[in-house]
């Protein structure tokens, strides 16, 4: 029976047998220690002679719990016996054992199946792992179903721009940048709330530490609304769900990066301004005239929302017509029931009430110079019964990225997808 | 403040406003009986007259709650007012109110975004979810971690056939049949246990009511495993998991389409059989010679086990090595640590244990004729210590339409792909 790294403070005394990785060799001579890292953590192994093995081996030791202040976690295992269950070669690619910190971006990416050992790049995903848990944890308490649509689609829903092309038999298709047209049938076709977690695909050719060209989007659609800010409220919920999932969860792997989540009870003093407002609250904090919202002006605003309501977030709604898409719901002055959430300087959310009257959303694709042809499977929700709704979609590695504080979003991705980079 | 149709049997009497769809109208001259539909479920309103609404309008009404024992549910609502909030046009493409099973296929996808408002194809959707939900949360309860890797890969893990290209930038990439290399990776990087949701594409040309070409697939892989056994019990915990789940949650889904799941307690009874013994069976059971394990063959499979073990399910394991992936593990006799999970006649999972050791690996890939220089990063896993392990991958589709009976495999997928169908 296998004992994990973290069971060993409550069975001192007793004779264990462990299973994991050689973080670290340390050959005092007459005595050798061993850190064995597991899924649990890690912990210390002594032994009389230095054992015959290599970092990142996985190995079996039987041996004794023995109380010891020095060692991490207070105990250590006096190993009796040592199996190398699979050895590892000494040409490591990757500082395994080391700080990342002084590794280049480059360097983790390029050697990404062993850079992931390293335990700080390995704690961020399991506070993903988290941020997917609650998600959907929380929308389904508000009995929202969870959908899984196509990733593939015949046309797409805002033109043939900024997508990738598959070669699907003998026609094209391309992968989809979000799932739009799916999760607005789901809440006409009576689920009323839904949510889905999947890949969305950007064909677009930025290459900054906030684009990736294939990300995993957390959707949200709900009909029966009011207006956007029932969006507003709903998402400041499922972000106080996640903040507090991670404090409960994850406090290992913040410690790893030196962060903090915000107070999930903050949520609610999140600012809520209009585009305009955020203009002007930019233009005050930078000194500088501004036109539009730049990566600057986004982190400004942030730093605002900290001052004035000691949350690093600020919800920025009411955006103009011609920067939202053609389904977004129109509101005065040509703006729009649009929103963004800003959150440590970046945009990990957009969102908005979604035109659901027929006759607007024809006039609207006139608007913006839209072919309805290539939209009737779309145009039909429209024209048989659709409640007022909307929805919004959180970029599952930005967040990621934000909470844990990481220069990069390629840094919060598994494998990253982006212009030159296909592997591993 | 809205009320949900499920909610009128506790609040006769009082007065309350209802949103939803008109599923049904019936004028019996001086009434009319209304059928609304909202995502609860399915509600009696009684109108003096005739309203002026068209079936499918989603509509908001005021009325009084009252008991009448002819009544679906015991409760209907007397109208006092009703406003049209969304008006649907009279020329419905799919019989929304009406038994699919008069439908064809054809029809039910060509209309898909109009069919899926039908409450017998809609409730396939809610029982999903609830797969989804149970899956993912047996295995957190067991220390999984969720993992959201690429489905763009460089080159195909087994080769280039069967994949689907991408045009990327100015370079060619493939759509991912599994993740599987990428589930590896993650239980050798520490996390030992790993489970993923996401989408796997087959370039096949198989036109049957078994395949699609995007389907979603429920992978696990777990490490520190002794053998493929272990793989099956945790796939019986994770069956009856999310039998016990969807009894709980769907048993409206399950009566609309007369279906039951098998008892979660009878799940620890599912036969394992050799690849050997299962062959026997069949011929016994069809009175015919049998050399391979036909579509027909895994029907009889699944009789036999339900005559013996009372559930319609099989492991059958110790495939030949000849019909099973480079990365499986060998076993005696040519045979391989593989299992495939029989259920209702059909096969829903695979999996095996996976060849650890970096001189097995190359000795296999030669016997497949593999090239291992496109396999590098992948063999790089193996090179610097990996434990033993293995997984195994369920399809939510076909597990959604065995648990409802559904003819085609097709009708449990919101959004089929197949070789001719792109849209919607």
């Amino acid at each position: 029976m296998r004992t994990l790294v973290s069971e060993l403070p409550g069975v001192v005394g007793s004779t264990v047998t462990l299973s994991g990785w050689v973080h670290r060799i340390r050959d005092l001579g007459g005595v050798s220690f061993v850190v064995l890292r597991d899924r649990s953590g890690m912990g210390q192994l002594v032994f009389d002679a230095k054992p015959d093995v290599t970092v990142e081996s996985v190995i079996e030791v039987h041996g004794s719990v023995a109380a010891n202040e020095k060692a991490p976690g207070g105990v250590e295992v006096r190993v009796q016996s040592m199996r190398v269950v699979s050895p590892a070669a000494l040409d490591l690619p990757f500082p395994v054992n080391q700080d990342p910190g002084k590794t280049s971006l480059e360097s983790i990416l390029d050697n990404r199946m062993i850079a992931l050992r390293n335990p700080s790049i390995l704690s961020i995903f399991r506070l993903q792992s988290t941020i997917l848990r609650c998600f959907a944890e929380y929308l389904r308490g508000l009995d929202f179903t969870e959908i899984k649509t196509s990733k593939l689609i015949g046309t797409g829903t805002e033109g043939g721009t900024g997508l990738f092309s598959v070669d699907y038999f003998d026609t094209k298709v391309y992968l989809t940048q979000s799932p739009q047209i799916y999760k607005q049938t789901m809440i006409a076709a009576g689920l009323e709330r839904v949510f889905e977690i999947g890949p969305a695909y950007r064909a677009e050719k930025h290459d900054t530490p906030r684009h990736i060209n294939e990300f995993i989007s957390l959707d949200v659609e709900m009909a029966f609304i009011e207006s956007e800010q029932d969006l507003m409220d709903l998402e400041t919920g499922i972000l106080a769900a996640i903040f507090a999932g991670v404090r409960a969860s994850n406090q290992k792997d913040l410690d790893a990066w030196k962060a903090t989540v915000p107070d999930p009870e903050l949520c609610a003093r999140i600012p809520r301004v209009s585009h305009d407002e955020a203009k002007e609250i930019v233009s005050k904090e930078t000194g500088k005239k501004v036109y539009e919202i730049s990566p600057e002006g986004e982190r400004a605003l942030c730093d605002w929302a900290m001052k004035t309501a000691g949350v690093e977030a600020v919800f920025v709604f009411a955006y103009p017509r011609k920067s939202r898409p053609f389904y977004t719901y129109p509101a005065e002055n040509n703006r729009t029931k649009s929103f963004d959430l800003l959150f440590r300087g970046l945009e990990v959310t957009s969102g908005s009430m979604r035109i659901n009257r027929y006759d607007m959303l024809m006039e609207n694709l006139q608007a913006f110079d839209l072919n309805p042809e290539g939209l009737k499977d779309y145009l039909s929700i429209f024209k048989y019964g659709c409640p007022p709704h909307g929805g919004f979609a959180i970029g599952m590695e930005r967040l990621t990225q934000k909470i844990l504080g990481l220069a990069s979003v390629k840094e919060a991705t598994l494998f990253p997808r982006d212009r030159k980079r296909t592997r591993p």
